[in-house]
Parts: C-alpha cells; sequence; structure tokens
C-alpha cells in the first residue's frame, strides 16, 4: 500500500499517519521530494483499512499495490491446486464436466437423465434440491427429498453428486449427502455460510456473483480457504450487464486471469451464462479454449416440461453429441476427463 | 402474459400451449391472423413459468404484461404503507431518519453519537454489530456484544435500533433486542433468510443489492410480505456499474419509479452510495426531493480511528447541520420528522 | 505516476524504466526497500503512456496518481466557470434552465413552446434540428430548416438557442445561428467534432456518454478547452445501467464529484436520464439540490403527437408548476436564474 | 408491436390510439376480453414510433414483437453474407485474419510486422493511422502519412488495409486507399458517418460501441446497409462493465446471438477486449470456437516502445504460434482461411 500525501502538508500530519501504520505492526518507509510526498507501506498492509487512511489530513490517495487474497493467491502457492472428488479431479489439466437437470423432480427423471449424462461422458452429476428463485410463488425445490434422489442417481450411476446449498440450517446434511456444495452466485457474498463452510472439508463449488468482481469473488474463496477448507472450485456463470438479448454476460477473459492471480481451479457454467439452449455449445467449447477446467451444463430430457429453466437446458442427445466436441477441446489443451 | 406464435405453425403446436397454459388453471384467449397469432393468459400468470413456454414448438416470444409482485404492488393497496415502530413512523409522508455508525465500537462510543444524533433530531439509531466485510480479515464487528450495547444506547436516548442481520442463527436475538432488522444489499437474495424473517412480526429494512433490478429488489420484499410480514422498507443504496470515482452510483429515479409501482416506503443511504463524507449532503438532500421517505447516513465522533467505512462517515457537527437542511427539504415536500 | 517494480529486478530493468521516462522530459525519484521498489515521475505524466510502461521487464504495477485532465482541472483554476450566453450565465450560482420539444416540428409549434418557456421562466430554448436516431428510418429531424424555426422563435422571444450538432459540415451554419452547440451523449468521443468545436469560441454543451466515466467526460471537454474554446458546460443524462424500468440511470452522484474535480458548471438532463415525463419533476429538484448548475427539459404542447420522446416530454403547464418548485429549490441553495 | 390497453379505458380513447396506427399505413387488429384489451399492429411497425404510443390515454404498455432491422436480419437473407476483398473473404465459412500494430509508426516498423503477419498467415493487415485517444495530449497517430506507408506494407505483401476512419472529411481518401474501413466504437454512433459510408461500396469494419446492445449494434450496420452499402462486418471488441482487471469484458455470448439474429459476419478483437497480451491467445481461441467470421490482433515488433497500447500486442514470433493454433480451431469448425 502506498499512501500519496500533500506534499506541502505539516509535518504532524505525516507522522499521525505512519503512526498509524506503525501501531497495525507494520513498518514504514517514505520519499520526499519537492513535488510529491510518498509513504509506503512494508509488510503485510491487508492489515490497514485504505478507507480509514483517506480521513488523515494531508492524504491525497491510498494505492493498493498487493492483491487482497493470500491463500487464494498463486503468488504463495504457484501449482494448480486439484480437487479430487472420489477419484475425479478438477483443476490441474483434469476437466469436470458436471450435468443434469436445474431441479431434480422425480426419482426416474434423475436417475435417467444421470445414466445418460454417464453414457456421454460427464463425470458429475448436477441437480437442484433447493433452488433460489426470484419469486417465493414459483418451485422451491424438492428440498431434502431431492437429496435423497440424487444419492440414489449416484447408487446407479457412481457419478458424484453437485447440488446448492441455500441455508446453513442444512450444512450438516449436505456434509452427509452431497460430493461437491454448490454456493449460488445470489449468495457468493453470504460470508455466514462462507464462513461455516470453510470448516467442514467438502469441496466447494463457488459461483461468481451476477455483479461480483473477479477480486470479490477470489475473496469470497479465501473465506472458505481461511476456514481452513482447501477445496474450492470457482464458477464463471456470467456477469449482469446492460445486454438484454443474453440472460447474462459470459465473461471468459475472466479464466485465463482467475488462473494467473490464483492457483484455484475454474468451470464454467454456459448454460446459466447464455440463457437459451442454443447458445450452450459454442459458449461450453469457447471455455474449454479459453482454460477453464471444467463445465457445469443443464441437461433435462424434456425441456418443455422442466420445473425451472428449461429454455436453457439441452436434451440427452445433444449433451452426448457437445462432449464428442469438448473430447476435441480437450485434446488440443492437453486435458482429460476421468 | 402473451404469447407470439408464428402464425405458419401447426394447429398442434398451438393446442399444446393453451393445454399447458390451461393446465395451470388460468384462461386462454387467442387471436389469428395472417401475420400474427397471438395467444394471452387469462387470470394470474404468475404461475406460469415464461422460460417453459418458451421451448413450446412454434413459440417465438412470451411478452410478460403484469408486474410479477402482488402484496407489494400499488395496484392492489394504492395506500401507502407506514411502518410505525414505537410511535416513530416511516411512509405516508414521514421521514425516517436513521443514523449512527457504520459499527459499534464501545460502550463510550454508541452512546455518545446516539445522544448527539437525538439532539441534532435523527429519530433511529443504526450501528453494525455484525457486519458483512469483503476480506475475513477485517473486523467482522463486535457480534452479539455490540446488539448490547446498542440497546444500552436506547435505554440512554429512546432512539429505535436498525441494525444488519447476517445469519439466520441470529434471528431470535433480533427479534428480541432489535427494533429494525436490516437485511443488506449482499443479502437481498439471501431467500432462505428472507423467508424466516417474513415470519417474524419485526419491521425489515430491505436494502437493494448492488446489482438487483427494481424487480428484483420489490420481488425479495415479496418474499417477506408472502410470509406474513408486512412491515418493510425499502433502501436504495447505491448500484454497481462502471464509475469508479464514486464507490457506487446511487438510483435515485428508482425512488419516484418504486413508489410508483409499490405502496411500500423507500429510503436512501448516502454514505454507502457515495463513499465519500463530501457527497451525503448534495446526495441526501437531492433524495428528500426526489421523495425518499427518509434516509440513513454514517455518522461517527471520530472518523479518522473507526473501525470501518470512516471515509463516508460525518462527524456529529456536520449531521447537525445537514439536518438543519434536511427539515428545509422535509417542509417543501411536505413531509414531517417525528 | 508511480511505477512499481519487483525488488528483485535487475539494476538494468530499472534503468531502462528510468530512460524511458527522462526521454520524455520528465524527472525520477526511487525508493527500494527489501520489500519494495518504486519508481516515481517527476513533472507532468500525462505525457507519458502508462500501458507502454506495463511493458517494460521487472514492472508490476503502474498507478496513477494526478488526473489527467489539466485546463479543466480545478487544481489549476479553483474559481467556478461562468458561461456567459448574451447575458444570460451558467455556473458560478447561476442556473440555467433550458426547455423545449425533442425535436423541431414547425414554426408553430416551436414559437408557440418558446413563448410558454419564457412566460415561465426558462432562460435557454432547446429543439433537436438535427436528430441523433437509433434507426435509419426514423424521423432525423428538419435539419437546415430547423436552424431556421430556432432563429425564428428566439426573435420572438429573447431565448438562447441550444441545439445539438452531429457534423463537421454544419460546423458554420451552428456557430453563425446558434447561441450554444450541444455534443450528444453518442458522440461524445467524435474527437474530430470536438477538435473543430475546439477551435471555435461558441457556448459547448457537452453530454456525458452513455458509458463514459467521470473522467472520460471531462476529458472529452478537455479537448474543446485544450483547443482554445473555454466555454463548454457539462450535462449530465444518465448512464447505462442492467436496469430497465427506467431509460437510463441518473447519476447524481457525478454532479458533487465533478464540481469538486472540474471548476466547469454541469446541468442535468432528466427527461432523458428517466425516459418518462412522471419522473421529470422528482429529478430535476433533486439535480438541483445535488448542486447542478441548471436543466435541460423536454416541453412539448402535444407530447402524443410529438416526433419525437414524446413519452418524456412534459406539457407547458407542467413545466410551470415545475418552475414554481425548482426556484424555491434554488433560493435554497442560494442561486439565481435569469 | 402490440399495445396493451386499460380494458376499462373508454371506447374513444382505443380508437386513437387505432387512428394513429392507420395513420402510419398499418393495419390493426384488437382483442378483448373482461380482463385484457390487446391491439396489434399489421404491418412493419418499424415505422410507429413505440414511445409516442404510450403517451395515449389507456395505454398501459407497448411490446415490440419484431426486430427493428431490416436488411441486417437473417429473417430476410437466410444465407451468410460474404464480404469479398480482393479475393479474400470474411464470413460463411471463411476466416479473416486481421493483424498489425495499434498505430502505423514508420515505414520501416509497418513493412516489417505486414511481412511477418503475411508469413505467419494472417490475411489482413491493420494499422492506425487516425487514432481516437482519450487524452488530447496523447500520440493522434501518422494522419495521411500513415495512409500512405500502409499503401507501401499492402505493396510489399499483398495483404489488404483495413484502418479506421475518424472523419468524414477523409471518405474519399479512405476509398480510394483502403480496402475495409473500420468505424470504431466511439463512433458505432457517428449517425453522420454510417450514413456517408453507406454511400460508398467499401467494406466496412464496425466495432460495437462500448456499451452498445445487440440490437443498436445492428441498428448502426442497418445505416450503412439502408444506404445501399451491403458490405458490413461487425467486430466485437468487449464492452463496458464494472470489472476492472480486464481493459473490457469480452462478449463471446455475442457471436452466436448475432450469428443467429443476422446474416452479417462477425470477427472478434481480443487485444482491446482483455487489454492485456497475455489473453489474447486464449480469448482467440475461444472466439473462433464461439463461432466467430475472424479476428483483429494487434502485433508489434517492440511493444515496449510502442506509440500506443503496447500491454496489449503480441510480438511476431507469438503471433506465429499463435496462428497454428488458429489453425486447428478453424479446422475443427471446419472453416478456412485464405
Amino acid at each position: 500500500m502506498i499512501i500519496i500525501m500533500d506534499p506541502k502538508t505539516e509535518i504532524q500530519n505525516i507522522n499521525k499517519v505512519q503512526e498509524c501504520i506503525e501501531s497495525n505492526g507494520l513498518g514504514v518507509y517514505s520519499s520526499r521530494g519537492e513535488s510529491y510526498l510518498i509513504i509506503g507501506v512494508i509488510g503485510d498492509s491487508g492489515k490497514l483499512d485504505s478507507n480509514k487512511l483517506l480521513r488523515f489530513d494531508g492524504v491525497q490517495k491510498v494505492l493498493k499495490v498487493e492483491e487482497p487474497f493470500k491463500k487464494a493467491n498463486r503468488l504463495f502457492k504457484p501449482d494448480d491446486t486439484i480437487v479430487d472428488i472420489e477419484g475425479k479431479k478438477i483443476g490441474g489439466g483434469n476437466l469436470g464436466i458436471i450435468a443434469g437437470p436445474c431441479s431434480v423432480e422425480s426419482e426416474e427423471q434423475i436417475i435417467k437423465i444421470a445414466k445418460d449424462i454417464k453414457a456421454a461422458g460427464g463425470n458429475f452429476l448436477r441437480g437442484g434440491a433447493f433452488k433460489p428463485r426470484t419469486s417465493p410463488y414459483s418451485f422451491q425445490g424438492l428440498e431434502l427429498e431431492g437429496l435423497e434422489l440424487l444419492k440414489k442417481a449416484k447408487k446407479e450411476t457412481g457419478l458424484p453428486i453437485v447440488t446448492e446449498i441455500m441455508s446453513t440450517d442444512y450444512i450438516d446434511q449436505f456434509v452427509d449427502n452431497v460430493d461437491v456444495i454448490q454456493v449460488g452466485a445470489r449468495n457468493m457474498q453470504n460470508f455466514d455460510l462462507l464462513k461455516q463452510l470453510g470448516k467442514t472439508n467438502k469441496p466447494i463449488l463457488l459461483k461468481r456473483g451476477l455483479s461480483a468482481t473477479i477480486e470479490e469473488w477470489i475473496m469470497s474463496a479465501e473465506y472458505i480457504l481461511a476456514g481452513g477448507n482447501e477445496n474450492v472450485i470457482l464458477c464463471e456463470r456470467g456477469i449482469r450487464t446492460f445486454e438484454t438479448y443474453t440472460r447474462n454476460t459470459l465473461d471468459l477473459s475472466a479464466i485465463p486471469m482467475v488462473k494467473r492471480l490464483s492457483h484455484l481451479p475454474v468451470i464454467v457454467d454456459p448454460s446459466h451464462a447464455g440463457g437459451y439452449w442454443y447458445l450452450v455449445e459454442p459458449l461450453a467449447k469457447a471455455a474449454i479454449m479459453a482454460g477453464a477446467d471444467g463445465l457445469m451444463i443443464e441437461v433435462h430430457n424434456d425441456p418443455k416440461n422442466a420445473l425451472s429453466d428449461g429454455q436453457q437446458s439441452i436434451k440427452p442427445e445433444n449433451f452426448r453429441a457437445l462432449m464428442d466436441k469438448i473430447r476435441v477441446c480437450a485434446e488440443i489443451e492437453g486435458k482429460i476427463i476421468k
């Protein structure tokens, strides 16, 4: 952190800023000329609140130099994190292809789709049991019954389960029954939830919030890592912009950027990003070529009668065709799906 | 809801759409010409999922006609909702002026500021006990001890307390100790929290999410109303845009627009919106003239040493001066503060 | 400008950066410790391209300290600029109330509205002769004939004319016939147009682009000032965000922020910002209380039959009522309209 | 276009709306029930201003059904447009790989880079002669001298030239000397420029504005097509969002969406989108897999000393390596570069 001060400010103002920094256990260096006066912080300036420094007399600007994340920072852990879920891996050259319906609707539905996904080569099953819906009058999911159905589908296919948690009340059930716990975009900054998940050892799939910056997204992962849980997978699913032709704007630039900043794996959800089934294939292929460590794709055997998000789900036969293309992309990129 | 279909589509496709609508207990009308084919829904089309209809063959577009909110809709309750908190009112011509520090820091601090606010004419005390922070390494609030200190400040001054809840685990303590429970911007779509708050009878202050549309914001209020709690106050606090000179972009157009769409009171938080203490006065005055039912303002006796958000807090003497100006604005707008 | 370098970089990399800075006629200071290495620029670092410095080996970050605008910067000209148009002033405590139809449609129309505006107390007449329309198939304005009609309306009422220029081809006609030349939001970064307007001595009303940052907006003003024309009035008219209930999002925080950064007057266009006639009054009052130096308001005698933007125009009788309220706001703010 | 009216409105209000529609030469159908009243427009409702209709008494909403573009609409021209530039094609399975420096700097520079691009397999040469710069104090390009140098580079290599126009004053020189005239993001709604380019027969590369919706972007193409020039190539180059780690946010979802809506070719500029050289490769590959008809890439032999945008330029050796990867992607997608 660097503090720019008015070069004409009185000496006691400079002293106050330095004292404030030192009282946080940090060192100070300063550099002064006719037209400049700079105070730099030595040590971990994450302990300092830049906003607070702005209130000192004579301070003109406070510039951050370091990234605020530590455990998630590639600087301090250069090697890719590989999350291992019952032998299936995500990160470090391993692609996780997570597919399934938006909502779990019935035993028959979820088992049928799970079998189709496995046959096509997907290696994880997704399905919503608890559903975050904008309207209180929309279908809210089968809840705990949905978890049971997912377990049955796992038993039939061996596919590990990925499903979203919406309340800290159910953490125990999720830890017991689910293989990857998903935190949805709307809960990305539900810090209470993040803290509690940090105390578990379950892999967490952390979706990017609709208006979250890359820094905020990684900082939310940092909450989980700081609690001791290092199994975090990030998921880009589109951000909110002014464009209305698509549901959200998929930010693929974030993939190489996050991978540069952090060692955590990053996957992409082309279904929620685009919002239309016909955008899934081009965006899925593009995501792999941009460096994603996997995909999360909505597949439904009867999209017309899906209880949620039918317009963005593809059919099992389309998923099969898509997997063929994804395998080609994976090969070019030197990555494996297993 | 209106469904636009391809005028050349086969009759069975039209029939399938009509059956889907009717199976939801709704009526259908259709209108057909050479170059158009329209199916309209009669009844509460909130029961229908527009996305689902998009998957039917022959459907070109689905247009929403009604707003999706019901209990929050001014159409169905034309009169302003007035929230009464221990005799102090917000809405329907009554301004709530909620002021206090970002974080409760000590007994001395909160009591001193509370007295200053009361003396200046503020009618509610705010203060954070549980703090949502982007970084896990930042000060997270005094938590339950903070609630106790707020109660002491209330005992000294009589000012009702407004403070933020971050976890459903503490709902009982909040219901027992707090007068208005605040839901922060980051939890605006924490639907589990909203549902549980809907079952209490406490007034809820619902902040707008950083990227929430007006519709989504009112729909989150609808979650609380649908649960049976009609005491909801909305709070605009700036949305996220590309602009970086200010912390957020205060959306004052939302005030008259929300008041047209809904009967709920809407207040404005100029401190978080602008992010700098020198923006508080112009934005506070502007908010009242745009029709806001109140303000939420950060006041700190020693902003330089505030544990959070010092740069956007004003000092008690500035708050006193601001209150004089707010009273002038209130008078022009025919509103009262009591 | 401050360059943060890798403290472990080789000495020749540091030398190369310093040489690059010095070759631009600027001075250098550097400060080095175990964990930091900073190079600061002495002099006008606007001459340096920060992006270029990022390509030097060993450079980690380039931080800008100064604002990039000079002539528009309040630092170098602390007093408010007052633009004088035939004795009517905007800035420095003087409000410009510019009103009129979106498009000039006929002699009768523009003269009638001009008289109504004058009677109500507006001090400038607006009216589009050349219209920027999203569609090539929409009404494009009466063009030069429109300018003639505006002149007739000025002759009848004495109100100076404000109208938009869309092409450098017409600069001479605008200089001869128009009192304030408006640059529309879509042309805010039409640098060729800005340069040519900088060579005239006409007052320029520069609207903010739909996605222009405050810095870019002031830099566009800088283009005009750098050419020698110091009569620039900025106009905030709403920025583009994700919100769709309103046409744009009026950024009133920009008013106090721009006035802090620059000495130029800033007015507000509540008609384009909100997009609906019923938002004009609350936003107009709010703008004055936020510190605006004036307003630009669409008034049409027959909005239903307006050739453009009827939905956001108010009727002359509403404008009269609005002026009464604006006068009250102006008095509170200590400003005059003449 | 569909107009939703209050079902309880008086008959004369309905009549007035119908008369307004009919006076534009359009037909009307209406459909009325207890709880609904709909008026539909028969014919080309692009002639109607939806905003105007909103001002009629009894009108509740105006819903657009058709896209507003005609000549650019795939509905009316299902086959891909292929733009042919001296035998090199863009669109319909043909990729245009346009590469070169941000700015033309010298004869030596542009000829060297052109040769490198040709050797690597690029089929067009880009280079800015007129540069749109945020600051009036930045390098503005070599202007007409730059055009001459581009012509020399073309003579040496045979690569057709793509360069940006900033002023209608130079249209003749551009028509005479340039092979593809680029309209930059900041001029996307410089309608005067678009109209004049519509009267030429030169291929136009139309970049998307920083905050332009897909609809507005295609409507700007429509301006050129409506003038009679059918050789338009669209170019996605990133939109403006809240994210600051990358220069802009590349909107790859726009590629399949535009190709669905329009027959025009769409290429991608990964250099401006990401803003950093290390993002170019992943985004370039992703663009091809998302269906782009080509790429526009900044290549500079000495990025450190580039006069503009050095941080986002790649070196010729990196371009050569990138071309190898692009050829693999092209083959998978069944596209050719020639």
